[in-house]
């Protein structure tokens, strides 16, 4: 059975049941990712600043985690407002950029675990097999 | 090109066309799990029965596969109605637990296939490669 | 570090900051991939030109990078409204069969990143590895 490794988030962070990430082969698997502050405290409201702190913790998995942004195969975007698509778009040209960008579904769901967030970012990557 | 290899649901299960899990390299990737028994019953209304219930028929899609619930990966869980959030993660952590958990996300969707369905998991699992 | 690959899109095919899908080992990631023709027009109402033309999208993208439908591991239907799901199983069987299938999550989210669109569908696909 091949091994799973499992990447924990900082101390202080909100803990549902959940690895930040989970690493088999050379892929690193990372759960949905909200945009909250070391400590617990969300953006309420701002969806701009909820997006980019959800990048910076992005960031800490994927080098914790012996990737980064520029190795993503795929993210996944979940939105809980219509309108912050076009917004959404480009911040997201701006963290993960500049092309090639990797393979991306989006879409707008009913609700996200917290009703304060407003998104969470998943992504597979590739990383080094250990 | 690789082999994949496709993993039956059980008889009398409802069937859509799918499979409940495939298999590639070392990775099974698995359906989106309700809570059916088998025969096609579902515990109408009931969050607790129908979480158990997926939890049961995903315990048996990932021992077909050759992995079981402490190989995970990845766990996507898809939900109805916010009010599930808290009930999902104290049972999600008794049947996935102990730590170190798989990644995971969890989302509120608008609806499931079916509209009794109040939540259905979805899982990518380490397993042996054939 | 292993090497991702990128896929884009047709030329005249809406882009938003993604590639059409990334390769990395043996596995295709494919993005969220809506009913849009050539040029980016979109069957607006209709669901069943929505989903063919989904389907002939998929074709593509998967050609590009070394796959097809008969080598999928897991899909996800994205819909927007509860009503289409029997008429998305109809034309799903017959696109992607026949049996085995791949694993499959289907579930209706509030909304998709261009309003008009009814579907969106995402597949990880076996591939040759380079």
């Amino acid at each position: 059975m091949p091994q799973v490794d499992y990447f924990h988030h900082s101390p202080n962070m909100p803990t549902p049941p959940l690895s930040a990430a989970a690493r088999v082969g050379n892929l690193l698997y990372v759960s949905g990712t909200p945009g909250f502050h070391v400590g617990g405290r969300l953006d309420e409201g701002d969806f701009g600043r909820q997006f980019d702190q959800a990048v910076v913790n992005l960031r800490e998995i994927l080098a914790n985690g012996g990737s980064s942004l520029r190795s993503l195969v795929k993210v996944n975007v979940l939105l809980t407002r219509a309108d912050d698509v076009a917004e959404m778009n480009r911040r997201y040209a701006q963290a993960f950029g500049p092309a090639p960008y990797p393979a991306r579904t989006t879409c707008v769901v009913a609700a996200l675990p917290d009703p304060r967030m407003l998104l969470e970012i998943e992504c597979v990557a590739a990383t080094q097999e250990t």
